[in-house]
């Protein structure tokens, strides 16, 4: 269709097309308002005409994400159609500031679907991280004896699903026993500054891996719509590091930067914990510091467009799990 | 403590103690700010001394409830602690304006409490209402069936719990196949503006009836934290029922008023659904005029103080369902 | 543009026209995401192929509007640039969801355009609503007389705006003592469910004239982005009424409904001033009623087409209203 | 009174107290709720009853605040009674999260009070900020010649006010001419975390010299609210700095650190600007690299007790300045 409104094309190329995540997820961009250009338009209380320059644009937004003006962002907003399993959904739903709209369990049938981990992502506790988990995958034995349980457990739950929805027991009652790693599905819109908030939690490894995976396909399709706004987004914030009150005073003490660069400060010491204690850090923060320091890999969360599926296919499927096939 | 800020005596009589909901929920005021009275010191943007009559104060509140100036209600807040099953707590999140931390079943062990409906609440899809359940009871002997099957359902899905967790695997996964009737908990806070608005739809004959249940408790709390809000809340939005464009001409041409009172015009003829779909009224819209017009109880939220139980009572009961019984 | 998003003509025929607004203001649509459908959409959360009937849009568009379920509408989005006076700019911003750029007084010079009042919308203080204006104009010599103020206050504000400025004082200083009346202008993005609260409060008589004079001009661009909300929003919002418990005892008490229409119970006898108060309604309760039950118009928002102006128009007078004339 | 809330000591001590600001301004904190042990409290999602030492809290709030873990600081609540320029006022309504109630201008007489800046904060506009003064004030002569304009326009402005309510034109329009200058007051209601970011903005240099002097005092209330949590802030917001990732970059480069502590990286090479070009920074982010290496003050918002002021005191001046004396 013809419309006077800001297109992107890289948007339009994805719109509407479904990208797997995870055995049976998905997320699709349905719709979205807006770009880069926009966020400079507003920034600028700007009419509508005239033209800028790709590289000034660029700068603007970048000063505006360095200097956390992010008002201008909120003016790009991006609309998706999701399928989740139902832990994620809750982990996801804690970002308040979105519209939502959930196929309910109150009113319709509910797929069978469930989401089985695969091995490669089957760790045990974090020995590190009090709510994570390991790297490295459980032994396989404890795989497959935990794939079994599962099997067991979804069996169960799916057939007396059906046997309550056979009987006509109020599915609002039905579903109550339905594992947590039951596929859901909704509409979710979000605006540019708060999706960013989002991405910036939920693709970060702290975040459970599941909602992770989520996550990077989201940023590919911003990278779509607002390509300049997301490279800042990955220099000043997935890549940055906030350094405290006590890290700045031990990079001041080490280091000296002027108009000609930066350098380490003649003669100084090195610092160790004692020092870095007496400068406020305590040990964890050390540790962290460390971290800091370590090189990176600069993500790219570029779509791979080999997956993308048509939404006929994927609403078939789901369809085909409803109890009683055709609903 | 001895405090300078505005204390309500009725609330305090309960904070901190634990009202159970449902098997194993509960709701307990934590915390409070303000009361009616700050209402209206916001309202007037008074200095903070001077005495007013409460039927003063009383004629403020109910002006603005009725005239929709709800920003004054948002200057007092109350804070809960709650347990739910997790189905509920899914509506209950859709509540956006509000503060929420949950207990992490990432982090925690989770207690292996389930929600098991009673027989007067096991209800069949309901025939007018295309998302909730009849109002009558399903048979005893499908009750009984759907006992045996939540039993099994939750057992193994309990065992194969309390097995992960002991053979190390992520809490973030053993976690995934628990029941969405498995209970949760956390801390709500919401203003009070927006906790009518939660209460409004969720103490609704529509809500699903487990929320119901939490709706009124909090209702009953509120109730003692600003009596006249909640009492303006019972008159102009609990009892209330908005008439649309259609059903106000209909009204218009039944009825005169005047300052001497209302009254049926004189000579006026009935409105039979042709006369009203000529004001604009569908069939569907004349069966809801008619359940308007239906005398309807006026409900009180008043809480049953024998209920209330201490915290540690409390605490100790969801401590020991969690597995390995000391954490 | 070619999109494949969906798009609505009725909205692209105004997209990027300036509709003026008082003296020197106007509101622009600069661009939308979605319309009915798409609020349709998200309600089933269906997929994005398959077609619907219009009428099954219009039944389902007006059940969620009449029933308060309204997240699906917040699916649509609308950004507007509005140029107002700042007294205006103070009550739209009240309206906190939403998202805002506004014209920077600290960064750039501000044009010294301001609202001068017509005689027809001069006021004096109404006598029976303690903050809005009497509904005839004030006497010609007075607004003769305040008009001359107004011309010496502004003369004499611009010319220290001007001066200060070629002094090179901070900018964010010399505008302090610009009036209330001077115009200032912002992007604003609000979604469709935010968009009708703010216009039914800032649509309605109690609003300032001046915002009232605002929202009509943007109720009549949403009516084109989204005509069958538009219509359900007149139908249950604008012309609707809200009864008390109080009103609907009094209506209970005269009136009787079922399939077969309503009408006038028989042989009841009118409801005079003490046995309203008997059923809780006060005396000013009751001039309300009485108000309610007066016939009342439907308002039409329909935009003027013959007024819309051209952004370069628009932004040449309000540079040439900027000290200095070319920034 | 007596009371089972969480009450701090520090914080009673200032309760209802009214600190001035600029010349005729305030802030009053006229209600808290909950303190430090109540973010714990929520993290911990713990019943009501226990003890934790001092130095555990504050290692948890210390590890939240370093994390972004922001969500229980929602649970802590501020209410402030506060009056400033009407400049200042469009600033601070900005911040979304948060319940005003302002004094209207529509439905009551403004107290005739204007803000005066004194030489020491009239700047001219800074040649390095866009937005802001400079440092320096500007030469008294050029303030004198301001201080004269204020005068004449602000006493024009007040006898148009004062003469128009005499003639009993609607005060929603007396009020149109009124310069921004002039003050209004507000209750202003916010959670802990939204009040972080709102200082963190406002007490920033970059902000507006008026409104930092308003945050200033409120950083000093939230200090005795909760004062571990304002350490965390001081810490990991106001003295901290976020590095790019080619900032962190440059600091890998030049720096190692591990358990030992932190060093420069043993024959490592300056990083000139041409070295910086390469690792991806600008020449206008090396500058702000410079600023931020350089070493800075730590900030104390202690609060001054001697100016705390009486309501009734505050109360009066105010009343005094509305025309007509007593309304």
């Amino acid at each position: 269709m013809e419309t006077k409104r800001p297109t992107t094309p890289a948007a339009e190329e994805i719109l509407g097309g479904y990208f797997p995540v995870l055995d049976h997820g998905f997320v699709a961009l349905v719709d979205y308002m807006g770009g880069d250009e926009d966020i400079e338009r507003a920034a600028r209380v700007s009419y509508g005409y005239g033209t800028r320059k790709t590289s000034q644009t660029r700068g603007l937004i970048r000063y505006l994400r360095r200097h956390h003006h992010t008002t201008p962002s909120e003016m790009v907003d991006l609309k998706f159609h999701c399928a989740m399993p139902m832990f994620v959904a809750r982990q996801w739903i804690r970002h308040r500031t979105s519209s939502v709209n959930e196929y309910s369990g109150r009113y319709s049938l509910m797929p069978l679907l469930f989401y089985k981990p695969d091995l490669e992502h089957f760790g045990l506790q974090s020995s590190d991280n009090q709510q994570g988990r390991a790297p490295e995958h459980a032994p396989a034995a404890l795989y497959e004896k935990t794939v079994a349980h599962w099997e067991k457990v979804r069996a169960e739950a799916s057939r007396g699903y059906r046997w309550m929805v056979e009987e006509d027991v109020a599915r609002e009652l039905a579903r109550i026993d339905l594992p947590l790693s039951t596929y859901t599905q909704w509409y979710w819109k979000i605006n540019l500054h708060n999706l960013f908030h989002f991405l910036t939690l939920r693709a970060d490894p702290h975040a459970q891996w599941e909602i992770q995976e989520f996550a990077r396909v989201m940023a590919g399709m911003l990278k779509r719509v607002a390509p300049l706004s997301y490279e800042a987004w990955i220099d000043y914030n997935v890549c940055a590091h906030s350094m405290s009150r006590a890290e700045m005073a031990a990079l001041r003490r080490l280091l000296e930067a002027d108009v000609d660069g930066i350098r380490p400060r003649e003669g100084v010491a090195d610092l160790d914990p004692k020092g870095l204690k007496e400068l406020g850090l305590s040990g964890r923060e050390l540790r962290e510091l460390v971290d800091k320091l370590q090189s990176a890999d600069v993500p790219d969360y570029e779509l791979d467009l080999s997956t993308m599926r048509r939404a006929e296919d994927v609403a078939a499927e789901l369809e085909e799990a409803v109890p009683g096939s055709v609903e």
